[in-house]
């Protein structure tokens, strides 16, 4: 064995994964026949949503998929973009006749890759249109993206979209809502390890025990800056003062927050992180009116979190977060 | 910084993280004030369901706390038993004048702790039974331990009775449901390395880069082997073999089964390690007719998963297993 992780051979790590994850809720999602693409059961009438990139960000995308959330998410190799035929399958696989939004995270593959997809499906009269995320304020640019990466608030965008998609939202109103939830919606993260792809056998980059860094990527794409490690307080005073730079925190307004974990920190440590966070925002008046805990976005078994703020622009966003799903993991 | 964690001083962990965690998701759950104690804020009229124990096994026993599941759970510091009063206090909670039933990991604090507290709560005519969930079948006698400690399978015994005592069931029904669950349920972990107690600042127990124990607890105690670094499958199929000698997998019956991750392994890995477990019973035509796979009983960040398998002793378990909830974790 190369790595210390549950595996057998790397090149099948994807296919194992899907088939285990498909065959254990079975009664949600299901695999559809000789593509890396995860469908739910679900078969309402709706613009069908679909996201998907690399995996290794479990329970990024696939368990985002059923009811009041994805129809379908297309799963890459770990940390690699899938490619446009595999997108193809996830499109029809959601195309309820009523036309299709991909949801893309911010990176130079996958934005090519579900580009051309998209060719492919409107070669075939399917309505296509695409949606961006980049909620990341670590860096402008990075190793696999220009402009900002996106991350963790991609989930956000699933459950929103999702909800309203659900309702009867039309293809072209589902992407101007989605607009303007990434425009009003920010993320930034703090590792405290690195993490190994198995394919590589080794630590993406590595960080010294007394070390953590500012700004890394979902991949371990460099952030902004190392630093001593320091207290939670001081991790959350650092990252709010950031998001606050970006998005200037309003007591007039109110805000959803997601903190994510990603793999490798326990939720105790989360916990603990939104508590700080809290208490900031108490003291400065701002008021919270959603939050979710938990490892949401991961890379791999990487130790450290990020934190997601989204300015709650319209009420209506709120009773999208809350509605039910049927999901593996929202 | 001791350690390298999201944390602010060890003596506050406890606090903070409760108040963080009640804080978040104050639509199901809230604080006792001035307990170490989460619950419910429904107030559905049944019999109330109490766990609890250390801490450091989140989202267990809080992120079970809400409708369907448990009224109260009652949170020690980290890996350390909840005190007698404190206990007490989640009684009360939880008691809506049709008696508490307390659910038990079997060790030998909690019992003591759990033992003292259900006196108080006769002192004050409350009736209480308590309910020892035992299912790790790794060792007789542990660290902490006469007798097998209970593990994971603990999840599975707060939705089915969680679930029962919701639909109206009494107190002494409850308590004898839930020894026959617990008498047909059995669990057996593996972890790839150990976990670190804040307030110690090291590892409980180190692990080399190419080793792995069977059967280490979630306290990291000692398991029943140390061997080489091995393959997902393998690892499948010793835990599958010792399991059936515990409880005789048989192609007549059917099975629920809980992939359970410690805390630092991904999602990823557990899905292939289910996709292992699956193949294997499947070619023994053993039917698996529920799954659940996660970070549902965690170590603090200790890599590794375990695996419990329930008979479906009655069909009606079957349908408490799928019974929606109201609670941050399930």
């Amino acid at each position: 064995m190369a790595v210390k992780k549950i595996i057998n051979q790397p090149p099948n790590i994807l296919e194992e994964m899907l088939n285990g994850l498909t065959d254990a809720y079975s009664s949600i999602v299901y695999r559809v026949r000789g593509a890396n693409v995860v469908a739910a059961v679900s078969e309402h009438l709706q613009v069908g949503l679909v996201s998907g990139g690399g995996s290794g960000h479990e329970p990024a995308h696939a368990g985002y998929v059923g009811s009041g959330m994805l129809q379908a998410a297309v799963c890459g190799e770990v940390f690699t973009s899938p490619t446009p035929d595999q997108i193809f399958e996830g499109i029809k696989a959601a195309n309820k006749g009523l036309g299709v939004l991909l949801i893309v995270k911010n990176y130079s593959g996958d934005i090519m890759n579900f580009e051309m997809a998209k060719e492919l499906a409107e070669m075939e009269d399917i309505a296509v249109e695409m949606l961006i995320v980049d909620d990341d304020i670590a860096v402008e640019d990075s190793t696999y993206t220009q402009g900002k990466r996106g991350v963790a608030g991609t989930v956000f965008v699933h459950k929103i979209l999702g909800a309203a998609a659900r309702s009867g939202m039309s293809l072209l109103e589902l992407k101007e809502l989605g607009e303007q939830v990434v425009a009003n919606m920010y993320t930034l993260g703090v590792a405290l390890t690195g993490a190994t792809v198995p394919e590589v056998g080794k630590p993406g980059f590595t960080l010294a025990e007394t070390e953590l860094e500012f700004g890394v990527g979902i991949h371990g794409e460099p952030g902004y800056r190392r630093a001593k490690m320091q207290t939670s307080q001081e991790m959350a005073s650092e990252i709010l003062e950031k998001l606050d730079g970006q998005l200037g925190f309003d007591a007039q307004k109110t805000y959803a927050l997601l903190v994510n974990g990603l793999g490798g920190t326990p939720l105790m440590e989360q916990y603990i992180f939104y508590h700080d966070v809290k208490k900031i925002l108490d003291d400065k008046g701002v008021r919270v009116t959603f939050v979710k805990i938990g490892n949401y976005m991961t890379a791999l078994e990487m130790s450290g979190v990020s934190l997601t703020v989204m300015e709650v622009k319209d009420e209506q966003w709120l009773k999208y977060l809350e509605e039910e799903t049927k999901t593996i993991a929202w």
